[in-house]
């Protein structure tokens, strides 16, 4: 890869952490180098010494900006919040702050950690649970956290277009990504018509568009 | 309970995600009002729709400032940070925000959300997983994220007494209930020596022990 001074993201095409800062780099409009780590091919290259000499953790995505190296997703976005303010993907009082990054944690802390690769392998070869019980593994977490999702976003006022008002929050960018991956387990999203109306306009803006698992560089 | 002024934190003695909470609120000198709310008589009250109308996702914790309700452990302390800012819970320069903000996410977004009592309810009820299976299971995510955050706390010069120099951060209001918890679980968190020594030391800062589990309102 040739050389930049763009900031580089270590991303897997499929990777719902990855695919949220895609789309924050997107909304910022901030290029970006995007580095692959295949998290399947050879055991996975997360796990290897090449790629836990830029992150300990073996997980995706790693933002590398100059000097500093930035794990964890959610952490990322707060990054890229603070140091490329325009356009904000955080409303400016406290409470709403408080309510997008709310809605942003119930996907990443109930939801998405049930149910990535790790998790479903653990539970296929160390629990040895077959595939109709580790797919209703995965339909109850995301059912569960989904109908909360949309009793808050069908309550509240401030749902828009998207999840608050009509422009992309750190909100959008955990919800949609978890919307494609549930539907990639045949999850009925439109039991959820709220959460289906956002992520059907969300496709339709080039920022989460262009970061979508179809058109990455490692997409297979 | 007698009406106040004060915040209101639902809260359980036992959850780590509300003794995240106990101890930002203590750091920050911020008097409560404690209401209980509890995890596992009758089904869990959190669960009933006395608590559902305070918070319509059926986890706790929950502030309620004011006219505000704030779901989300993270999405609290964060609020509590741009409401009361003295003393900080998050470093100023934006890297270093980012570094205690990722230490905080690795627990709450890859250790906790696979160990908390709904998690292991189901392995046990619906996987019929037996206790054994369930304890390994347990532990097998504790010491994984334990290892990689004993990585970064052990390499990177800004670990002071506590994960980030001297002061509370977010990043120990979400390890030291962390490793209560593993304890609880017979986990030897010896074997994480900094990780080790940060507990000891917090455990001796009186707005940590005053968030303990062993000291709350509604301890058993």
């Amino acid at each position: 890869m040739e050389e930049t001074d763009n900031m580089k993201l270590y991303s897997y095409f499929r990777s719902s952490a990855s695919y949220r800062v895609r789309i924050a780099l997107n909304v910022k409009n901030l290029p970006y180098d995007y580095v692959p780590v295949h998290l399947v091919r050879d055991g996975g290259e997360q796990l290897k010494p090449a790629y836990r000499k830029v992150n300990v953790d073996g997980l995706v995505p790693t933002l590398v900006d100059g000097n500093e190296t930035v794990p964890q997703s959610l952490a990322i976005i707060e990054y890229l919040e603070e140091t490329h303010p325009e356009p904000p993907l955080l409303p400016k009082a406290p409470a709403d702050r408080a309510y997008v990054r709310s809605l942003a944690l119930q996907v990443a802390c109930e939801i998405h950690p049930l149910n990535n690769l790790r998790v479903l392998k653990y539970l296929k070869h160390t629990l040895c649970v077959d595939d109709d019980a580790k797919d209703a593994w995965y339909r109850h977490w995301v059912e569960a956290g989904f109908a909360t999702l949309e009793a808050h976003l069908a309550g509240d006022a401030r749902t828009g277009k998207l999840c608050f008002g009509d422009t992309p929050t750190l909100a959008d960018t955990c919800l949609i990504p978890q919307v494609f991956n549930a539907q990639r387990f045949k999850v009925d999203t439109a039991k959820f018509p709220t959460i289906q109306r956002i992520y059907d306009h969300a496709m339709q803006i080039d920022a989460f568009a262009r970061a979508a698992p179809g058109v990455q560089p490692d997409t297979e």
